[in-house]
């Protein structure tokens, strides 16, 4: 089945964006067996859109678009569609209550502008858009089907996963796929592949794929099993899953199931805080309140995130966190009495079972010989005792922060455990 | 003079890299008066590279393509292109050349395998290309221009700049053309399309074109003219932002020139705050550091940022904060008391010279008849005085958290400035 994906918008020609919406479709896609043949990024030019249109429909079976719904001037993709179709507007009461639902979450009332909005080809269906006033429409023509989304990353990841991607598979008959990802945090790319080598080898008679997802600080592993037997895919997968374990068990800190809800790393420690009715603060210097927002962007992290000191500066570190004016003066802020201290503190004044505490070097500026760019000390303190750790990242500030942050949410995750 | 790029490789397909070549190409061209007219990616098959040239050049004077030059793969580009212009292969010693001074730089021999990498189609010229063993082609046939370049961004990018557009300005006449983007925040797209609704109209009389661009809580609105002289287009431009000033002033915090640095609304605060010599602290409730973590993620922020209370939890409002526990029940946490208490404690605390503090609900739960997910209370506290405002955001956490943080920071810009 193979797919081509049209994104429609200037921004995108001109560079002022990079078009991270066709890569997210790529993936998805892919994971769910179906093949994208091109990928066009065409202007917003009744012409040119017309053009793109038929030469897709030339070379693929569905075609995705993204962009130029916008209620603004400069948006004529359903006008567009519009006439490709050789069809008329209708006004889609569906789509108009979206736009209301919208609105009245913001307690406002609907503009004529954006009434415009629920006008829609004739011929499509209206797909549920519920994060955005523009419809999402759905055109199954001989044979073909189109589906128009907005460009909003966020509205048009939410309308293909959860409704674009079922309605596909609904309307062609795909092979079935499995994927498992093993999350691993604290081994690098590179040293990973040399560990599982072998095993990465014995993948391939079980005709599964794996592919390696790095991100700063952590290797996601995606194991991919295609075939037409369903319940044999899983069966396969998670016995080498179950090898996999006995090579690198202490670096793997969860797993993703495609489908299935995602759990970020803060998500498992935000679950094993819960479960154990323990509760959390951090001291944070070079992470600047980045642990405590990964904290507390998980829902309901208040039933067990109490809050943090960020000490950006010394006389914080001093003042709010006891860490003795001598220490800083003879080890440095970045060091290991330093992190301890400040763990020990939060922990007490906050009032919790755990804490977290962060300082390092994060960048551009502020490296020594002794301390480069990307020193980092970490510590953990618990009921019964504290641990800290030292760990030397890169030169790029704000992976230095998202890498500390991560480290420093395992070290926990595994007091947890 | 009309451009098409085309991106050759199945790992943009299947999404498992994300085209960043293409925005940059896009960027540079634009910068030098040249538009993309459409950006193809197509996967490594012969047929299908074909096509994609024919679709182009029927479209284009100039065709960059990037991709599919690696000495192993199964990269067919060189191959195809021979085949697209009915030539045979020549080996070029200038190409060779780039290969051996590469190798060399490695304190390697070539290898027969990249020996191969300097034979090239007959009618092409190589530019040289000092970063890698591919090498770049630039064909000039019936009045158009073709260049391959390697996809290894450093490669292309070192090549596009300092090479092929030279070449191309040699080659042909460009319009000149100036972008302006005018950052606005704190108004929907749909509420301000209205509200600039003739000043819009106003814009073609002078061949100026407009884009919306949105993201959480802010529009930016990008101003495009493009002429045969330079001067005359800034002063166009320049005119019309200054009209549209007159409607939304309180709306824009700043104004990104394209192709100069892009300045992001806490580097715009932080900026003020050095300038003015002042300190930042925050008091944090729903945003759970997120405030903090954007004023700190600019490097150099630790000569204003001294650091934050994040008071998650009630007591610590209390403890740390100085909020009476009556206000707390009376009024409860989300409210107009308890932020500017917050504000005006960290402030007097951590002894700065402003500060920030932030109450709401994020969602998904906690919401009320009274005050549903998304009601959120900023205040910011300065030298003289206490300010405060509330919001009422949508009911999606992330966006909440990201839309106060912006909302905050706009307020102290505006205090500062």
């Amino acid at each position: 089945m193979q797919v081509e994906i049209i994104t429609i918008g200037d921004e995108i020609l001109i560079g002022q964006i990079v078009d991270t919406n066709s890569a997210f479709i790529g993936q998805l896609l892919n994971l769910n067996g179906m093949s994208v043949k091109q990928i066009s990024s065409v202007s917003d030019d009744r012409e040119h859109i017309l053009k793109a249109l038929d030469e897709a429909k030339n070379r693929a079976d569905i075609i995705l678009i993204t962009g130029g719904l916008g209620p603004t001037k400069d948006d004529i993709t359903k006008k567009t569609l519009c006439e490709y179709f050789k069809t008329t507007m209708r006004f889609d009461e569906g789509a108009y209550q979206d736009v209301v639902n919208i609105f009245a979450t913001f307690g406002k009332e609907v503009t004529p502008l954006n009434r415009l909005q629920a006008e829609v080809p004739s011929i499509c269906e209206v797909v549920h858009n519920y994060n955005g006033t523009a419809p999402c429409m759905w055109f199954d023509v001989e044979g073909k089907i189109f589906v128009s989304m907005p460009g909003v990353p966020y509205e048009m990841k939410a309308l293909m996963k959860d409704q674009i991607i079922p309605k596909l598979k609904q309307r062609f008959n795909f092979p079935f796929i499995y994927h498992k990802t093993v999350l691993t945090q604290g081994i690098g790319e590179s040293t990973l592949s040399e560990l599982i080598s072998d095993w990465e080898d014995s993948l391939a008679a079980l005709n599964i794929k794996l592919a390696y997802l790095p991100s700063p600080g952590m290797v996601r592993l995606r194991l991919s099993a295609k075939g037409e037997v369903e319940a044999d895919l899983k069966i396969y997968v998670d016995k080498k899953i179950e090898e996999l374990k006995l090579l690198i068990s202490e670096y793997i800190y969860g797993y993703e199931i495609f489908g299935e809800e995602k759990e970020t790393l803060e998500e498992i420690v935000g679950k094993l805080l819960r479960t154990k009715k323990k509760t959390i603060s951090t001291a944070e210097s070079c992470t600047g309140g980045y642990i405590s927002h990964l904290l507390t962007r998980v829902a309901g992290s208040s039933d067990y995130y109490i809050g943090s000191v960020i000490s950006y500066a010394y006389e914080i570190k001093e003042t709010e966190l006891g860490v003795p004016h001598d220490i800083i003066l003879n080890h440095g802020a970045v060091s290991q009495p330093v992190v301890e201290q400040m763990a020990i503190a939060i922990r007490k004044k906050y009032k919790t079972d755990y804490s977290i505490s962060a300082s390092g070097i994060a960048g551009p500026g502020g490296g020594t010989d002794d301390k480069p760019v990307g020193t980092v000390w970490v510590a953990i303190a618990t009921p019964e005792k504290v641990i800290s750790e030292k760990f030397l990242f890169g030169n790029n500030r704000e992976r230095n922060i998202q890498k500390t942050a991560n480290a420093a949410l395992n070290m926990l995750r595994k007091e947890l455990e």
